[in-house]
């Protein structure tokens, strides 16, 4: 049994938690975004691939929903106290973690294996794989001409400002990871987990041959809509697929996700909009998907299993 | 007035100390190693200078003598978790002006732009200027054939192997910092600190240009002599002058300095080696130099600048 899952950062560590729990967690994996990765002060960070460690190890901060618990903000408050970019909060405890991932990365280890030495290092039982070794930057461009980087739009800007398009430098050149080629060949279940469907999974799909590749396994790949109630939860995916011309249902999502899922798993609020999903090309499944506590995410990670494998 | 200081670390940074107690802040400059400097996890660190800053600021933690006051270690537990290499302790305080060094240095700033910032976000009234903007990386050749960085000497294997020779890679390619040499020509009154004459002392009189500047100022030059009593109050000093065949006294360091510095000053205790110290070539002055209080170390900056002017 081997149930796969394209990754953004807290909607799909939440989904995460749910599959370890339901199932061996040596059979689940998690294909994360890298696009959202930044060089800052030198160091190389890597949100969603620390996101979802941190969220699996049981040691992100439950207040914040990002970073780790008992963390401390020594390094910032000096980085402070000589006028340095501070906007972009590291603590020092998350410092350690970029502090060991770039000094592999300049002795020549890729993301791929730095990120198999972290998970370890929580005794993670399950793998994580960067979608790509390669560099991807998700670039947004505003509606008044400007194009930042996604760390700048997302927490410099706080995702306040109206986005014209995104764009992801670097893709195109992206080499796919052979093991995230091979996990989704032959995965089980594949699931679009429910994170932003333009700058979380977008990018993924943008690195050569993986759309093409999920495409190949529709028939066992179920998407999680990211969208409930027309709303996101968290983050700005409900302005950002109306700023960009769709809409913010899970009909938008169903639109999106047509040709790479057969099933669209919405939330019970959503239980009218079931036959547009289906109108729209995708079966639908309607279970609770606020994942509030582990059994939630559980129960959605064996809901999902099963309308992959269609039993 | 002026008062320009050869500095490397800890020793120095007391004598600076006193220099601003004993002059106008603002006339006084230290003139730092910086081959102590290494990439460490993507990250510039400038030990010297670092240790020179916080001295002055009053924020150099006392009971270790390097880093920061109130420092905390959370970066470091981390690292540790992952196994990085965390031999060099950078405490999170401490990162903070590492992050700052880094994100300034990639953005095109020299580290003397750099460390003019850090040392008025500190409130320091004097300057700090490294020897030179570029790359210059103390090497040890150990007596067992191995060559290693100098903070791998130095803190990695706490100095207690035995030296062969000491070479400065890239010094012969840096250039020597404009501001320097203005500071060298002009000064009333330079001293060469009771650094380590080959590890701290040496790597600035290897950047070309140096050595003969202060050559030609010999008669306003005093050395403060690192070795009492035969022995270095820190560090390797004194064994690293017997590996390297010179002798650990006031005479062996008069021999090294003859040529730049007319006058050497040196401990009570060394007050019967003071004939020896003048057959080798140099003036001797004797004074308190064990700065154990600011105003000892201000009693002697005092008595190198009469030195130096001559009353």
């Amino acid at each position: 049994m081997s149930h796969a899952v394209l990754a953004g950062g807290v909607g799909a560590a939440r989904y995460l938690t749910g599959a370890l729990e339901a199932f061996d967690p040596a059979s689940v994996t998690g294909i994360v975004n890298v696009a959202d990765d930044v060089v800052l002060h030198g160091l190389h960070i890597s949100p969603d691939l620390d996101t979802c460690t941190y969220t699996l190890a049981g040691a992100i901060d439950p207040e914040r929903g990002w970073g780790l618990v008992e963390e401390t903000w020594q390094a910032m408050a000096e980085l402070g106290r000589y006028g340095g970019e501070n906007w972009f909060s590291l603590g020092d405890r998350d410092l350690g973690t970029h502090l060991f991932r770039t000094a592999r990365m300049h002795a020549g280890a890729t993301l791929t294996e730095v990120t198999a030495e972290v998970t370890t290092a929580w005794d993670l039982e399950c793998r994580l794989l960067p979608v790509t070794d390669d560099r991807v930057e998700t670039r947004v461009e505003l509606t008044d001409g400007r194009e930042i980087g996604f760390q700048e739009y997302f927490v410099g800007l706080q995702h306040s400002v109206e986005v014209a398009s995104v764009r992801f430098a670097g893709a195109d050149q992206a080499s796919l990871s052979s093991d995230v080629a091979a996990t989704i060949r032959t995965a089980d279940a594949l699931v679009i987990a429910p994170s932003n469907p333009i700058v979380s999974i977008g990018p993924l799909l943008a690195v050569p041959g993986l759309l093409e590749l999920v495409e190949a396994r529709r028939d066992r790949t179920v998407a999680v809509s990211p969208i409930i109630g027309g709303a996101a939860l968290k983050g700005p995916a409900d302005r950002m697929l109306r700023e960009l011309g769709e809409e913010s249902s899970v009909v938008g999502v169903a639109r999106r996700y047509r040709d790479l899922a057969a099933t669209l798993v919405i939330d019970d609020v959503d239980r009218d909009l079931a036959p547009a999903v289906e109108d729209a090309g995708m079966r639908a499944v309607v279970i609770p998907t606020i994942m509030k506590d582990p059994g939630v995410a559980a129960a959605l990670a064996r809901a999902c299993h099963n309308a992959a494998v269609g039993s």
